[in-house]
């Protein structure tokens, strides 16, 4: 059986046909955030099979499997890498209708030119096929990048982090820029005093400053912010459930002293210190010209059991319904009244609060620069046609569509780029089906550089790597 | 005029046709949870006209009635079952793009071959018509649900119940399988402490077992358990607000035992005992092997006035908006620790919670059994064409549409069976709209099991009756 | 380049066209909320130019515009009318999706006959020609009402008002009914006590009753009430982020002592003066038979820097996520008990609770009259195709739309009557696409009478004005 991915894949009219392949199709990829590792892309790391970079790591495909009655031992376990694969193979033509299921045949088609549909009885020819592909010089991280037409990756770093990948890539004349982004979560994760404790060491040392008191921590904390920008980092990221106003606001210096002692913090006193740390690194942010990220929603590690077996982000986080608009509004209002909110993007995991999250936005764009305040693609649980639309229709209806600066893979994986295409087509047929309906003009040139703005040229100008 | 009921109806292509036709409409319904009266089906009731079978009960009806003006005489008054259908029939034609105008027409036709539209002008012909048809015995009960291919039905039971119907019907040589479904809301009930008590009493005659302490009230419980899972029960079901984890936790004896001396719990040791109970509960199911159901999300009984006057279930219910997602991952998870989690289904009453429910199950399967935590079909408000459209696309983005198990009608009517034809014709049609847009292979055998799996075949396999 | 704005605009099959042409086009218009200042209908003003009449006090382009990146200068700065305007139209073809985008183009087709789309190149001309036809007698503001059909407006007033330009009116031989609408959001805001205690002199002055007690003060407000019925009011109206139930109730006469004393009210004695205050108001509608409108879930002021620069109402609310259900509830049900609850419509902010608020409304309608308590229409940022569908939809789903009020602006300016007609289109062909997808009868005059009776008849009963 032939693939159902043709040429005209989610593009239901002439229009959008034309949008797509005329001014979408063509454009680099920048990947403003994604969790790639950047020593695999240094050492231009080779896969020994398509297990290992398919499967490995790819807790969306546990999450199926697990949901389609296979044991761990096939998932995460003992079984061998062709098991695993006979394993997946069998539950991809029960995804049918999940974003798994339009991914694994976009990514088999684009890496491979695989056109046949992966099932049990297919899954040993494409296993053998794929594998002798990947043993060629031609499936190397770096070729993979190149092969995307990926300008820019920005990978996701902890501040303590020597960025060593980094440099080396940017002095090996690999075309694809490869930059870091600070994601500062550790530095407010008080959950163990002594893993904290322990991580501030790993600051010291990286910073070579010794932290002893909340000001020193801040200090170290801005030489890890100039070390990265001077890396090429522009972006930082965090990863919230929601911001959380302090209702009572401690003095930090006193609270990061309890914590240097052994001492637990309470919840409140955990909120505020979290929340003095948030407001100070976002003040450094702005100061260094950066893009701030937040991810918000997710509820995580939900499942103790299966933490302690296979640690976190192993497929049991799930989509949270925190309360999101007032505090939201008061932290970057607290930013604004300063005039210290740099850009900043907002992405949003519960699709309930779209029209939040995409109304938001608008209270802090100040005319400064085009799209200052964006409200970030669909992601994670969302990264798929309907949370895309969703998410482009919440834009549209709230704010500028024109001015928003589009996708990112947010993956772990080097066969996840597609994406990038599965976004492009899904704007360009909400276009064209816009015309078809008579709700926009049938002005193609128009409407074009409105698509390759978004698919491109947006985020090029948004962040100026 | 003709009813625009026809074969092809909300069947928008050729291949949704094809599902439907040739994949779906045959099938025998496993309806594992309504609210019909066990008796009733025992006795083989016939019913004296189309008000009785039809109108008394249904509080959807009710609502449109008043929405429309019309005064509570002829809705559940004293006015005459024909003065009482004559208004439900001026009130259809305004019902139109409520699922109440599809049920209604598809109802008629399926039981009556009715085809005309239920107006003020051919309310009498239809009565006449219908009430002839009622006196004769294909309208009995048991022949109902035998002309709608019903296999098995799960009533709504009380644990003090006897189940003496079931038990009756079990020897009678009636081909419906009917089931209990062990609902113990009254057990953790404290809203009049004398009529808890008075519960209690006759819980304990029930099971002989004398509840003097919270220890012999759960042993009284278990005892009934054993006598539904003897009747032939697989289910438990639960109606909550929400999964409500107490903030401070009592020892459940203390408190059982201020009950017993009638005193009235405070609101934090009423969380606390009905979270015991639901725990201890939860665990039996689990060593039983049966499936547990939470229907979440109700804001019930929000009418006063009208609460005395009619008692509750009489159509003054509504969407609550309480959060849902942290409690309800604590719980399943207390659960899965241990694991005592049975196969469990979760119900929705707020559509935006949708998300959050359909990535919650994905938490805790465990590859034990296929589908394992199931996201519950569309209920009561969402019991229609666009809630069954977003909770089937949820599924379907989250996790494994495949391995839903499909619909139930959660009806105190004889004449709600259609509703099956309703969802399956919904289900067909999205499938074939996915393969029409080119979103799905153009394979009629793999979809057409697909659909066959959620309208029968997974549930029969899931519940294992 | 023509306007895509033809005769069939949104109406997608013949049906539809049919409805929208021959059963709602031509009904005139009941605007029964909106904020069009009452003394410039009075004065019958000209606008001095298109800027004045169209950008001067819309703050849904000024959000616009500060996305893209103009400065506040060229928004409410000192930039002169004409430069004000070129940067408008530099926005437009950006604003594509947004209904601002369908707005702009239906304004200038309606009002001056201008099919020409706006921008950069097309600003000076279409500038020129506007502020030409402004400067005719055919653009005053009362011929812009008769222009447009509009048979009542509902302006929104402050209970202090003498509603001088309203009795003017009355007797000017004006065929427009202008009539004013009681909102007393002054009267329960405390956030300053000089302020508050400023506001009450007023209030004392407008109703020749001196306040001096909790009693005065509804003796004022019962005054002032019947003052504004003798003027022709029928409707008051409540800007609320979410009815607040007191957790504690404080005796209203203490508090209001409290604050005669310049004492600054604590949350919990603010929640329960201004909800003593809300009810008492409730009861006295309902003796009038007035209306009672609540706009729930708009979270305003959030940006204090530009509150500072340009005070509220100037583009930085947003949408709230406040809970909604429970305390709707019990507020609808505190005055039903009594039978105290006048026809009430509620509007809500945030879609997510759409459900929410078109289930809330079957609670309370007690057969009385048809629709007593209506769900209304999409408001704000929802009042665009998306958010009509999507609460037309809720309606239908959870209520009869078929007795739903319809639409109204809820709008300053002068030019947005269009909106009217935006509504229709989208009602007509929700309606003809059921039609054509066989959910509904192919009956044109029935559902012809459906679409008159939301677009205009229905407005015309319920209201009696």
């Amino acid at each position: 059986m032939k693939s159902f991915i043709t040429e005209s894949f989610l593009l239901k009219n002439s229009f959008a046909e034309k949008l797509y392949h005329d001014y979408a199709r063509a454009l680099p990829i920048v990947d403003y955030h994604n969790h790639l590792p950047p020593d695999e892309i240094a050492a231009d790391r080779k896969f020994e099979n398509l297990s290992r970079i398919w499967l490995r790591g790819d807790h969306y495909k546990w999450r199926a499997m697990r949901a389609f009655g296979i044991t761990e031992t096939f998932i995460t376990g003992d079984a061998s890498d062709q098991e695993k694969f006979q394993k997946w193979a069998e539950t991809v033509p029960y995804t049918l209708r999940n974003p798994l299921y339009h991914w694994t045949h976009l990514e088999l088609q684009r890496y491979f030119n695989i056109t046949e549909l992966l099932r049990a009885e297919t899954a040993n020819r494409i296993y053998t096929y794929a594998n002798e592909a990947l043993s060629t010089p031609e499936f190397s991280t770096q070729k993979l990048l190149t092969k995307m037409n990926v300008e820019v990756v920005c990978t996701t770093d902890d501040p303590s982090d020597s960025l060593q990948s980094h440099k080396q890539l940017a002095n090996s004349g690999f075309t694809t820029k490869v930059l870091p982004t600070f994601r500062p979560d550790k530095v407010y994760n008080f959950s163990s005093t002594d893993g904290y404790i322990s991580y501030l060491n790993t600051l010291s040392l990286a910073s070579g400053i010794e932290i002893t008191s909340y000001d020193s921590l801040l200090l170290s904390l801005q030489n890890r912010i100039k070390h990265f920008h001077e890396t090429g980092c522009r972006l930082a990221d965090h990863g919230l459930e929601q911001i959380n106003i302090p209702a009572q606001v401690y003095n930090p210096q006193t609270l990061f002293t309890k914590l240097l002692g052994h001492e637990v913090l309470s919840g409140s006193e955990q909120i505020s210190f979290r929340y003095s740390i948030l407001i100070e690194l976002c003040k450094m942010y702005h100061k260094q010209g950066w893009v701030q990220q937040f991810h918000l929603g997710a509820l995580r590690n939900t499942n103790t059991r299966m933490m302690h077996l296979l640690g976190a982000d192993s497929g049991f986080d799930t989509i949270g319904d925190f309360s999101q608009a007032s505090s939201l509004a008061r932290f970057l209002n607290e930013l604004d009244r300063t005039n210290q909110l740099c850009k900043t993007i907002i992405y949003n995991l519960n699709p309930s609060d779209n029209e939040v999250f995409a109304s938001m936005i608008g209270n802090f764009n100040d005319g400064s620069i085009r799209g200052k305040i964006q409200y970030g693609s669909a992601w994670w649980f969302l990264d798929q046609k309907d949370g895309m639309e969703k998410q482009l229709n919440a834009i549209s209806n709230m704010g500028l569509l024109s001015c928003f600066i589009g996708m990112l893979t947010d993956s772990r994986s080097f066969m996840s780029f597609p994406r990038h295409e599965y976004f492009r087509r899904i704007l360009c047929n909400l276009i064209g089906q816009d015309v078809e309906n008579g709700e926009l003009p049938d002005d193609e040139k128009w409407l074009g550089k409105i698509v390759a703005d978004i698919c491109y040229y947006n985020a090029k100008a948004y962040f100026n790597f």
